[in-house]
């Protein structure tokens, strides 16, 4: 029988989008069903490994780029009532109390689970972002992969 | 004969990303369309009700975040140009003009039009908002529920 | 045989949002994907031709909206980063050391590719932009429409 399937791309790079589109990735992976997480433009912020980052062999623009920009899935802001930091932090702590894991767990967690995390490589060029700066397990694809995989699933976000 | 069906996560705490919602919510019903409205995290503030917002039982961060909240939907802001409530005057001058209905039209036109409005259980349970506290005819559903829902409908959107 | 279709509601402005969809418009329609952008709300600032601009038959506020709005599509700002601007001059200045080209150029391409334009006519009568201010090959279409092309496609998505 066929597994049903839910893509999604990642366009966004605020904490509270990513928690809810990996929320979602995790369930729908407990349920059986083929999840695909597409990562492009602010969304890469998700996947890089802050330990692999780099300066080599990057533009000026590049690096001010990756200056400017959160290095951990972790530091994202939130897309509202982030107010420098104060709200994101009265939301980790509303989630503590309550028991919920934060994002990087969620990540962690969906990457276990089979969750399949694309790049988008047009996107990586652009900003000046490299291959090996990412999290262990991304594979990157063209945007036509992506519509491909897209269109042949059930369901379609993008968040 | 099978109904089409549309399902939407209405992420989104938006003023006009709302109404956009709301609007394709009330124009798919009178095409016999069937509608699911999910509300998660910042789209929970649509259907709170006013007149049931309790501090009781909450912790410090859980009041401050029902503080800091609109408390009704037609008191949300513009994804843009909100400019501290400005642009939002100048939008709700140009629907009358045009004799739109507001927010709170489309969101009692949609629940009479039979639209069915789920509220995400964790995000509840992050913000504390209580069940009691929204409004009336509004299911408390599981992650999976909606992802179940979504799966087999005909159409997806993250709003 | 039949073609494979997707749909996409362009309810943002923001510049790197439209590039994402417009790079997708082109890439599907180089799959031979059919191809619907719905432009509605803020979406509509992607489609208007500054050159056919006018303040004829506006009243007070359409005209303060058109005159507060970016003119032209490359004129958008960006979602995120944006600061007054030096953002998104970094953003096309790495478009360019990539030789990627700019919105507009996508833009154009999706049209000659046979990308189909809809604009949305209760937000063209909300916000005052008349049908003779928009680019040439957009045909203005009721909500209903946008729904049934959409409940038909392969693939739906909301940016």
């Amino acid at each position: 029988m066929d597994h049903k399937s839910l893509n999604m791309v990642i366009f966004s790079g605020d904490y509270d989008k990513a928690l809810a589109a990996l929320i979602m990735a995790n369930g729908a992976r407990e349920m059986d069903v083929q999840v695909t997480m597409f990562f492009a433009f602010w969304g890469l912020l998700l996947i890089r490994n802050p330990k692999n980052l780099s300066d080599a062999d990057k533009t000026m623009y590049e690096k001010m780029l990756a200056a400017l920009t959160p290095r951990h899935a972790e530091e994202l802001p939130l897309s509202r009532m982030n107010m420098a930091g104060i709200g994101k932090s009265m939301l980790l702590n509303m989630m503590d109390q309550n028991d919920t894991p934060h994002l990087i767990d969620f990540l962690n967690g969906a990457q276990h689970k089979g969750v399949k995390f694309y790049a988008c490589k047009l996107s990586l060029e652009i900003m000046g972002f490299k291959p090996e700066e990412l999290i262990e397990g991304v594979t990157v694809v063209e945007v036509k992969d992506y519509l491909q995989d897209a269109l042949a699933a059930n369901m379609q976000l993008f968040i």
